[in-house]
Formats: C-alpha cells, sequence, structure tokens
C-alpha cells in the first residue's frame, strides 16, 4: 500500500493567452490530493476516467482510495493532482522506478486522453513540482519560491475549462483586432509582474489588471465579479479571477492581516473560501491518507 | 429675453483612449440644460465662473436662469451644455449673429479657461450640435443618429475628469507595455462597432469589452461596477462606464422592453437612473424656461 499527494494550483498571471504562446506564471498551492493505491487482485470494475487511464498508461491494476482537499470544477487543478498523485502511488506501490518527470509526462498524456486533447500541461508540470513556474509554450521555467499570502473564492459556478479556451480562440479568430491587443496587454502585465514580486500593492495592481483584461476576453462570471470586488474592498491588495473564468475561482492577494476578512466577505457573498500559500513540495510520499494531515486549509 | 438649451452627452466608445489620439465616439442625449438670459442694467455680481465667462467672452452682461435635467459632475457633459446654451442665449438676446459653430469654440474656449487647459473639445462640439459624433484627434466626424435605447446609471460618487486623465496618463508613461495595448484594444474596438450599428447584441458585448478595457486602465469604481453587474443582468445588451469613470455614470444599452427594469435595477443599488436616447437637436431655441419642458426624462 502506497499513499502519495500533489497539490493545486492556480495562475497567478496570464491564462488563456498561454495558449498562445504568451507566458504565464502559476503556482503550486498547499490544498492536495491524497491517493492510496494497493495490489489487489479483483481490483473495482468501475472508475472515474483519470484513475482508469493511470492504472492503464503503467499496465497494472490495484484498488485506489482517494482524499482530496481540492473542489472539483474549481479551476484548481484538482484533475492533474489526482492524477500525479495517482500515478505516483501507483509507481510506488508496483516498485516502477518513474522519475518525478516521467510521472509528469505521463500525467499529461492521460489528462489529455481524458480531456480530449486539451489538456493543460501546466496543471501537471505544477503538481509535479510544486513551487512558482513561468510557463511559455513548450517551455516551463522554476521560479524562486515567493510567500504570496493568497485567499481562493470558489465561486461554486461550474466551468468547462476546454469550452472557455474554444471561445476564446474563436473570439480571436472573428476579431483579432481587439484581441490581438488584450492578449499583448496580459502578456505585459505577466512580464512586469516578475520584477515586482516584492511589492505587494503593485503586484495587487497587476493582478486587477489581468482580472479586467480576462473580463475584456468574455471569460468572466457575475459572481467572479462580485468575489473580486468584495476581496478588494476588504483589505486585498488585488484580486483576479484565475484558471479559464466563466465561474470556477478567484484569487486575492492580500496582506497576512487581512486573510481572515477576505475569506469573510467571499463566503458572505456564497463563495468558498481557501486560505493558502505556495507549496514547495509537489508530489510526495505521506505516512497517512491524508485525512489526519496537519494542514491549515480553511474548507 | 431669450431661453436656449443645450444636450448633455455620453461617450458610447473610446472615453480616454481619445486623449491619445484614438477614435472615441460620443452621443448627445436628451436631458438638457435650458438658460434665459435677458439684459439688465444691474446684473449680479456673484456668478459660476462659466457663466462669468460666458458673458466675458461676448462682451456683454445680463441675468440669467438656468434649469437643468442634467445632474454635475456626472460625466454627462452638464458644463458643457450650461456653457453652449448660455452663449447661444446672449448671442440671440444681444443680436450677435454668431454661427453654431461660433458659438462651439467660443464654448471651448471657456471650458478650457474654467478647467485650466484640461476640457473636452468633444463636449462642447456635441452639445452644439447633437447626434451622434466620431472624434479622432481635432476631427470630428458625424455619424447617421441612431435611435440606441439606452440607460444612464449615475454613480452620485463625484470624481474629477482631469484627475483621472492625468493619472491614465502617468500610468502610461510607467507602463507602456500595458497601457499602449490597452489603448489599440480601445480604439479596435471603438472602430468596429460603427460596422455594428444594427445588432445590439454585438455592440452591447463591445460596450462590455470597452468596460473591461477602461477598468484595466484603473479608471473603475466599485460602485460602476456593480451598476454595470446589475444592468446586464436586469436585461441589458451590455453596459459600460461612461466619461472618466472613477465614479460619474455608466450606460446600459437595453432593449426597449428592458428599459425600466434595467432602471429599477440601478436604482435598486443605490444609482439615479435616466432612460434616454438620442439627441439630434443640439442648441435650441425654447419656447419656455424648460421647467414645462414635454420631456420624458425619468428623473
Amino acid at each position: 500500500m502506497a499513499t502519495w499527494s500533489a497539490p493545486g494550483k492556480v495562475f497567478l498571471f496570464g491564462e488563456h493567452a498561454v495558449v498562445f504562446g504568451k507566458p504565464g506564471i502559476a503556482m503550486a498551492i498547499k490544498p492536495r490530493v491524497y491517493v492510496t493505491v494497493r495490489k489487489t487482485r479483483h481490483p473495482p470494475r468501475v472508475r472515474s476516467p483519470y484513475l482508469e487511464n493511470c492504472f492503464d498508461i503503467m499496465g497494472v491494476n490495484g484498488s485506489v482510495y482517494i482524499h482530496s482537499q481540492l473542489p472539483s470544477s474549481s479551476g484548481l487543478g484538482s484533475s492533474a493532482a489526482v492524477t500525479v498523485a495517482t500515478l505516483s502511488a501507483i509507481n510506488d506501490e508496483f516498485d516502477m522506478n518513474y522519475t518525478r518527470a516521467d510521472i509528469g509526462d505521463m500525467a499529461y498524456s492521460v489528462e489529455k486522453k481524458v480531456q480530449m486533447g486539451k489538456a493543460s500541461l501546466t496543471d501537471t508540470h505544477v503538481s509535479s513540482y510544486g513551487g512558482l513556474v513561468l510557463i511559455k509554450g513548450e517551455t516551463k521555467r522554476r521560479l524562486a519560491p515567493q510567500s504570496f499570502q493568497l485567499v481562493i473564492g470558489n465561486t461554486l459556478v461550474s466551468h468547462k475549462t476546454a469550452k472557455l479556451v474554444e471561445m476564446v480562440g474563436e473570439f480571436k479568430k472573428e476579431e483579432p483586432l481587439v484581441v490581438d491587443p488584450i492578449l499583448d496587454a496580459i502578456e505585459a502585465v505577466t512580464i512586469r509582474s516578475m520584477y515586482k514580486f516584492d511589492d505587494m500593492k503593485v503586484l495587487g495592481r497587476y493582478m486587477d489588471i489581468n482580472h479586467a483584461l480576462l473580463e475584456a476576453l468574455g471569460v468572466g462570471h457575475p459572481m467572479l465579479t462580485r468575489l473580486v470586488s468584495e476581496a478588494r474592498a476588504a483589505g486585498a491588495y488585488g484580486a483576479k479571477m484565475t484558471g479559464a473564468g466563466g465561474g470556477g475561482s478567484m484569487i486575492a492577494l492580500c496582506p497576512k492581516r487581512s486573510k481572515n476578512k477576505v475569506a469573510s466577505a467571499i463566503e458572505a457573498c456564497g463563495g468558498k473560501a481557501i486560505i493558502t500559500t505556495i507549496d514547495t513540495d509537489g508530489a510526495r510520499k505521506e505516512r497517512d491518507y491524508g485525512r489526519n494531515s496537519n494542514s491549515k486549509i480553511r474548507r
């Protein structure tokens, strides 16, 4: 029996623009998915497509127990975390000796298969390695970890990432003169942000700008608008939707002293708040199933 | 005794970007300012700087009675309307035979003097001529009038246009890589909108985009965000802040049947709604002081 866990992620900057070769910055977050795999003679016949494909790609079979701190379909990379943790646990339980890089690659294959070609390289990479990552096209550069204090607000409005990505693609085809400069502006904010990792006020302002530019791309949602506004009013340095938009989650960059207030403001609007910060471990072996893990996560 | 009136205006697209030579589209709206001027031997000694400068530039003196349907400091061009109507009434009362173009030019001079060089050419032009106007740099092109159904929402949050314009200018100087593409995107939406004057859904979407781009420029305000969101939820095709932002007013492009609902939604949030449409008269001579004018304006 082997238990592994892998973290969720948020996009700090550049989501959607990354699809068109622009840079994006993603960060692993503390909430994680715990997966326990056990060799069994008679594995269950019905399983989620992610788990099914994980066993398929590894060429073995077994039982799985999952405990997740990440809400699904919320734009926090929960499917990538499940996939990475499952592959890591299988690798361990069956003594297969794949490297972290191998696991990352296989996890991407699984995601791509299940999501019919639309998977995000970012999610599986960040979940495997943890930390802060700059993505541009196929390249990924690890950035020095930063202790950004975040409050995540889950709108509880489900969204389809693939559909939103497609929508922006079509909008770009129809209106390149409108969309191209918006993507250029997102690129500029993303690049500029890296020079301001130590200036929370400016970084918060960049998040506000990035949020508005995502709204201009048409991927906003009234509930995201509301949570972002309330987070700012409650003392956040800045706030933005994170991930595909159209529902899903937002993040607020906060002074430590304001995190509880921002979380309360989000919950008062009917959102679900998670107070968190960077995860630098990525996929890791666990001693228990995760239920008793010493996490400070607000759920 | 002569009474003249002149209309207010809204920016449909391109405000702030016009300051940097990009195109903007402004429209005269039904609410107007009525000004009655009378030759008197002993004119009042204390007057608003606008009125003072109107008499100064015309080289005469008299008494003035003003009745305004336009809230001041709300981004609806009330000072330009007062100035244009006052100059027109003076011109009439003193038989000075200035043309409409002369009045427009003089009104701009008065605004520029009172607002210390920061006046908008657009406001005085649109108030003089009425209708729909494309502005780009010093050139103004009259567009065919359109019967856009608008609800204006005044946030009742006062703002300083000159200060907001200056703020965007400084932002552009500090962050040209961020701000220049935002201005390019605003330009593209403004130009594209002219091909879609007959398609309210697309035009509404362009307004939504323009609003988000103005927020990205940093001239948003929580009350504008709220009124815009509520207007959309109440059935508007689209909505955006209009004018300098940071308070002031927003406009919602609406199906006729939704105008009352949108106006109610705005007022429920603490805004002041005006249901209106295009004015094609510009400055005009009136038979009464305006108090009894046959206007359908919701105030």
